[in-house]
């Protein structure tokens, strides 16, 4: 059965990590649809958030596989906790000849913050879920989107409401 | 000359591209410091942002090979550029026994937003460059931070400020 997951794995930060690991989703013809890698609060190591359809069964063997890598400290499967999940964007949209005002009503709704302005253009940053990121593209498509770049999901486990 | 460079290069999303890219950098004992892949504005691209540090020369190379790659559309070295730059980071604070009016003071300053609260901890959504989420997890160390994911840098030219 095809499924999206996002899957956290913290690796020790050694050249060559990265290409291992994507290679083991493309040896499986496996496309990743997002991925973000940055530092976390151990400077030795980087956490890599991946999101990724395809069939479960195959899934779960990559797991079993990234588990197995030498430099994989641990390997989180998100789809079975409770987690926040967040991606940035930014959207570089077409101003010449339109209506202003509408396009900054739709920027404060999502709490957009506006980064740089040029005579037939800005750039703007949003955060939010996948969905969240799609609407706001959707409604500002009207005007042009001119450039986009998005980091690609993150993702932490939420902690215990109550002490145990 | 060791220098820190961001790149951003966009690509067909073919399963194997990303693992090609990173061989690219790993090959040459290159060590990606962060990574973003998201969507763009053509549901057929990528965009991958990478910030890598090395011998100049040699990321020159990588560069054209970057180009050469069949499913390379297009290549920005970033340092050559007026851009904008931004990075998301999803922090879990320890809360236990902690002077909380101080760590909202903190947040709210940072123009944070808090995306989950527990008994002993909060997660705390935080947006900038890399110097600004830098002096975030520095002031909340003493809170004790539990875990932290970051996105990696993402960036986008800047437009001419005037009609040529």
């Amino acid at each position: 059965m095809e499924k999206k997951k996002t899957i956290s794995v913290m690796v020790e930060n050694h050249p060559g990590v990265l290409a291992r690991i994507a290679g083991l989703f493309s040896s499986r013809n496996f496309n990743i649809e997002s991925l973000a890698v940055g530092e976390t609060e151990d400077p030795a190591t980087s956490r890599m958030t991946i999101v990724a359809t395809g069939d479960e069964l195959v899934l779960e063997q990559i797991i079993k596989q990234l588990n197995k890598l030498i430099d994989t400290l641990k390997v989180i499967d998100m789809s079975k906790e409770d987690y926040v999940e967040r991606e940035l964007a930014l959207i570089k949209i077409n101003t010449e000849d339109k209506n202003l005002t509408h396009l900054m009503h739709i920027i404060h709704i999502f709490k957009g913050k506006v980064l740089d302005t040029a005579t037939d253009s800005l750039i703007v940053e949003i955060t939010g879920n996948d969905d969240r990121i799609n609407s706001f593209t959707q409604l500002v498509q009207t005007f042009g989107i001119k450039e986009m770049v998005r980091t690609g999901i993150v993702a932490l486990t939420r902690s215990k409401k109550q002490k145990e």
